[in-house]
């Protein structure tokens, strides 16, 4: 998966027999919220069961949390999972990718035979997402997948024109995928999701997860919210009983309870974003100016990332994203002190 | 879930708030192996980053385990999600199932459109599976699923029967997928698998799991042995990067260097399967000789499961399975004390 995803975090400690500072997972690096070490270890206690096959009590504090219908949610193994599900459960014959994007949405469409039609954000304006998504829009799309912000570009659609697009996809019939799984790392998350429109909108899926800004990707949690109950029945009859283990479920409940993780993580964010920012675009970068905890910059350095991993240092070189190339390369947003761990290994490469 | 599985302990617990005695799901009762929990404990304090996709080094123990390559090797949530992988990868159009038998093959086979050919297992012999099997196998038959011994009848298929039908699936296309998950509770399971043909097997995928052998149905890691390298990658490639979880490899590492657990199920079984099958016997229930952790039974009242839940214990009501009906049910069998428990509220409700 070297290749496929960042993230190799374990790969690499069994690998080379020491932990990495990993900039190729965007996850938060506050680490775990409060309560969920211990709220996991007690669900080992009883791991002999099955756990929970309908996520019961998780299921209700999401309800509450989000105020709606407990029906509308489906858990999935992670928002990867479901990302592959929603593709299998729908089989679009025709569906629209911005390029570049998460890597899974296509894997998933192509799985099923989908005609997948491009939508190039365009590099010369720093991949902002604009009128562009509207205009391919037609009645024609079955699906269409958007990363609010978008990864790993980092570029949010603005709140206006993604109203605009979701109320086309809900006219013409066209299924709406929303993947919010880094929205808590905007400045302002409440401004550009689509939850407020949940209640009547059938054809629209919110795609979320605690992996990224609850830095808990080892468990293998997502979620969606549906628009429309029936479906999300058939989303949860289109899988195997037991998707979410009783570790994951117990952690995520753990979580939620820690209110004051998300205050931790703006203030984090907002500090390390501009700063990470500035520093690697006065290191001689061209850096396109991301919203959320990840920044996607561009090198002459074709082997930086090599170089860097050399170093005990992973970055994500975005190659492999359809519409990048060789140069390119994504960086998670981390605490203060890695942040310059990072930045003194790339002004040291650069001076080397 | 209540209604389709047995295993809700979970959502028993949450309801009554006290644990139910469990023997509506087919777990050892003897807990988790040694060394599992601190495993997976451990494990939760690098849940931040994100699991090994490729499973590295379960595999490479697996893999030594049963002396075959690790590229044979497919992980997933569960034996169950793979049930579901397997059937939207190879997507057969006609398949065979055994009845009664697990209800995965078949929501698995439907929700890919499958044409679902019945084999019915006649339960005037016991359900014991027999050349009707052979019979059935011509080679219109893309997949056909078995269970070794099967769930929820109990009953084995001898091994000279199963290499035939192999045999013939090899011959004309067939892929067979046999489910051993409930294999290591048979008294000779070296006798029962096809693990020796898999070096030369194209057709053929053995399925396993730690959930029920090791009692690790909270963790959710089932694996797939392929007797093909390239359906192997085809079926690692149809799914999200990220199936199982870091604490789930963590446990089943454990679990493998755990060398008494098998030996401890082996006298186990061995001492309480005949007890549980004269003693049900006794109570004048009509039992099914199964030979692997559970029992199937037959009795004229009706509403059995629902009374003993009132007292605490689960009992699987097999009327929903297709190929029984109302009266059957299901037992686990458990530990010595368990069971007795079982017996004494059979024989109160019997008498009462």
């Amino acid at each position: 998966m070297d290749a496929e995803h960042g993230g190799a975090w374990a790969a690499y400690k069994d690998r080379y027999g020491r932990e990495p500072l990993d900039f190729s997972a965007n996850l938060c690096p506050l680490g775990l919220p409060r309560g969920v070490r211990e709220a996991a270890a007690s669900a080992i206690l009883e791991a002999e069961h099955y756990p929970d096959s309908a996520c019961t009590t998780l299921r209700e504090a999401l309800a509450r949390e989000y105020d709606i219908p407990v029906e509308r949610i489906v858990f999935g193994t992670g928002a990867a999972e479901l990302i592959w599900r929603i593709c299998q459960t729908l089989r679009p014959k025709t569906a629209l990718l911005p390029v570049p994007s998460f890597s899974e949405y296509e894997r998933a469409l192509e799985a099923v035979g989908c005609d997948i039609h491009d939508l190039p954000l365009d590099p010369e304006r720093d991949f902002e997402p604009g009128e562009e998504l509207l205009t391919a829009l037609d009645e024609r799309v079955d699906l269409l997948f958007l990363c609010q912000p978008n990864n790993p570009t980092g570029r949010a659609i603005q709140p206006a024109l993604l109203r605009r697009i979701w109320e086309r996809c809900e006219a013409q019939g066209t299924w709406l995928i929303l993947d919010e799984c880094f929205l808590d790392f905007l400045d302002e998350p409440e401004r550009f999701t689509l939850l407020p429109e949940l209640e009547d909108a059938p054809h629209l899926i919110l795609l979320r997860a605690f992996t990224k800004s609850h830095a808990m990707a080892g468990f293998r949690l997502g979620y969606a919210l549906c628009g429309s109950a029936a479906l999300a029945e058939k989303l949860r009859q289109n899988a195997q009983p037991w998707p979410v283990s009783a570790m994951a479920q117990a952690a995520a409940l753990a979580a939620l309870a820690d209110r004051d993780y998300a205050a931790r993580r703006a203030n984090w964010i907002r500090a390390e974003r501009p700063r990470m920012l500035a520093a690697l675009k006065s290191l001689g970068f061209r850096v396109i100016p991301g919203e959320g905890n990840f920044l996607l910059f561009y090198s002459e350095d074709l082997d930086l990332a090599e170089a860097l991993k050399e170093k005990g240092i992973l970055l994500r070189a975005c190659g492999n994203f359809r519409g990048l190339g060789p140069g390119w390369y994504r960086t998670a947003i981390r605490t203060a002190e890695e942040n310059d761990a990072l930045l003194r290994a790339l002004k040291e490469r650069h001076n080397g």
